[in-house]
């Protein structure tokens, strides 16, 4: 890592000293931010942004510009494989994505292909690239996907779901069918993420958000068992380089122990369960990303940096800690409050780091 | 108990022996039943049919008419004490309910009262006498509430919501106001329980269907502290007869050692624990409802009968068990498939009551 100028982020995950707590925020790069609704009003669609490498790189270094961030993150969308399938993905205003040929029957899962990322995909390896030259060693560029069970859910539902009905019946009905769907996208992801490894992404992500809508049998089986494939099959180094990989699954921390025994360096939590408690449960074995509620960021500056300090302070010594937010930042959030936690987390963890 | 013809679910819930695993499910009396969209339809709006205690009884009994259930819930919905605290509730097609005056001021806290549930909340009250007696000693009749903290979000958000922006703003920002708040629904809800317990509900539930938004410092504060004050207050026995009292957080497994040290008779558990695993944390403290993830009921009756099997497997033996689906039937459900479940539980369960 020794192009990078600030490689915080990069020892935090592999849970090396640093001198302060790296943060970083999921959807950093979004709607709250004036300047990120002015490059989407002239890209067009949400996904003409998505698929302009120029200006996704645009939106990925906003927030950089603009905080003093430790990371910046592919600006991208979890569907683009499965748009990459053919499953037609579009976006509808309120009610959002939608594909236009969900998957219902056992031959559209045999029809599938595992798309090439460099060909079917190139717009988002394309912006992998752009980005990574254009940071300069700044700070290091996090790649990411959805998880399977996740992108499963929008594929079988045919969008957002507030029920799950139909991946439910399907997984309860048809465990074999879902497991072939779950197995071909997990090959998408792998290859999709080592393309973005490749690429220039110096540590990766795996959302799972709706992994916390199942039982613990099912999680176990049709999702963690698919991240565990994609850690397996994941190119872990590059030039004698760790790439760290962060797994989150939304609603996941009753399942900490198992996740954290996955073979990821790092785990995402939530906000739903106390940092120190998580740590007790896991040790040293993976570093924690997270994990302050988006919700406090509609707080005063006075009450974030209150809450900034509660999560350090609860943390302990601050080896292994991502801070961020325990899901993605609402869009209607003040910026200001954005830098009132981000000063707070570079003001008071230093503390935490003093041996 | 004397005067019950089927005593099980109380039995279980005081993890006394009983015959076979009492079942019953939560919003039995719902839109999945045509015969409850008939009674709907006669009665007019929603909260008309709320307000007729003779309709109330109507549906509350429909289910139990049609399916061998161990016991009956009182039709009725959460938010019946902020409309009697005057918020003025209404019921929007599609987009849930509404309060015409929600709460966005100390002085709109200041001027709330507690509302005497028998004149403001009579309607409800009447419904429990009604029921009672027509049930005739059938099954318990199980009255209800919803938790200070989960009827807060809809008081302080005017509504439904997905961000719990603004009742957490106030729970970040100013915390003495929302504890005046829920101090005054703690009240609310512990004199309206008493009173359906004086009418003749042999059982009652506390909804905190929100609980689990909240992060473990803040559901201790903001949501448990108070459903404790509210099991203080309320009359746990009448006639010499317990009137036991189920507590169920949607979310909350987590937070399992915690609720069933509450002072509760059992825990209500959603359908991501494994109901075996949550017997082990808790013993024989409390007994535990739970705990289907009602989309198996979108699968077949004989997938249904084995998750059935599955569950009272992972419970074993079956003292201190009344089975439920972990969350409200969906509205969509083919009643023959509540059907095939309520069945599997009375034809599967007795092998797991002998001793």
């Amino acid at each position: 890592m020794s192009d990078l100028k600030n490689d915080r982020f990069i020892r935090a995950l592999l849970r090396e000293p640093v001198d302060s707590t790296p943060v970083w925020v999921m959807r950093q790069a979004g709607r709250y931010l004036p300047e990120y609704r002015a490059t989407r009003e002239k890209a067009g669609s949400f996904m003409d942004l998505c698929k302009n490498p120029e200006l996704a790189c645009e939106v990925t270094l906003q927030p950089l510009d603009r905080f003093d961030l430790d990371a910046a993150i592919l600006f991208s969308d979890i569907l683009t494989i499965p748009d990459a399938m053919g499953l037609g993905l579009y976006f509808t205003e309120g009610e959002g994505p939608k594909f236009e040929r969900p998957i219902k029957t056992a031959s559209d899962i045999e029809k599938l292909g595992v798309p090439d990322p460099l060909t079917e995909l190139k717009y988002v390896i394309d912006a992998v690239s752009v980005i990574k030259s254009e940071l300069d060693g700044r700070v290091p560029l996090i790649g990411f996907s959805g998880s399977p069970w996740t992108l499963a859910t929008y594929m079988v539902e045919g969008g957002s779901t507030k029920t799950f009905s139909k991946i439910k019946a399907m997984m309860y009905d048809e465990p074999a069918l879902l497991h072939k769907l779950l197995e071909k996208i997990a090959q998408s992801v792998t290859s999709y993420l080592n393309a973005q490894i490749q690429a220039g992404a110096q540590a990766v992500m795996i959302f799972d958000t709706w992994g916390g809508t199942l039982s613990t049998r099912d999680y176990t089986d049709f999702s963690l068992q698919y991240m565990e494939n994609i850690l397996s099959g994941l190119q872990r180094e590059i030039n004698g380089t760790r790439i760290p990989v962060i797994m989150f699954t939304k609603g996941g921390s009753q399942w900490l122990e198992k996740i954290a025994s996955s073979g990821c360096d790092a785990v995402g939590l939530d906000w739903t369960i106390d940092i120190g408690e998580a740590r007790k449960r896991v040790g040293s074995q993976v570093a924690l990303q997270g994990n302050m509620d988006p919700c406090v960021l509609y707080a005063s500056p006075d009450r974030i940096r209150q809450e900034v300090g509660s999560i350090l302070e609860s943390f302990g010594d601050g080896t292994g800690h991502v801070f961020n937010l325990g899901h993605g930042i609402h869009p209607e959030i003040n910026p200001e409050h954005m830098q009132a936690m981000i000063q707070a987390v570079h003001e008071l963890s230093p503390a935490f780091h003093k041996k």
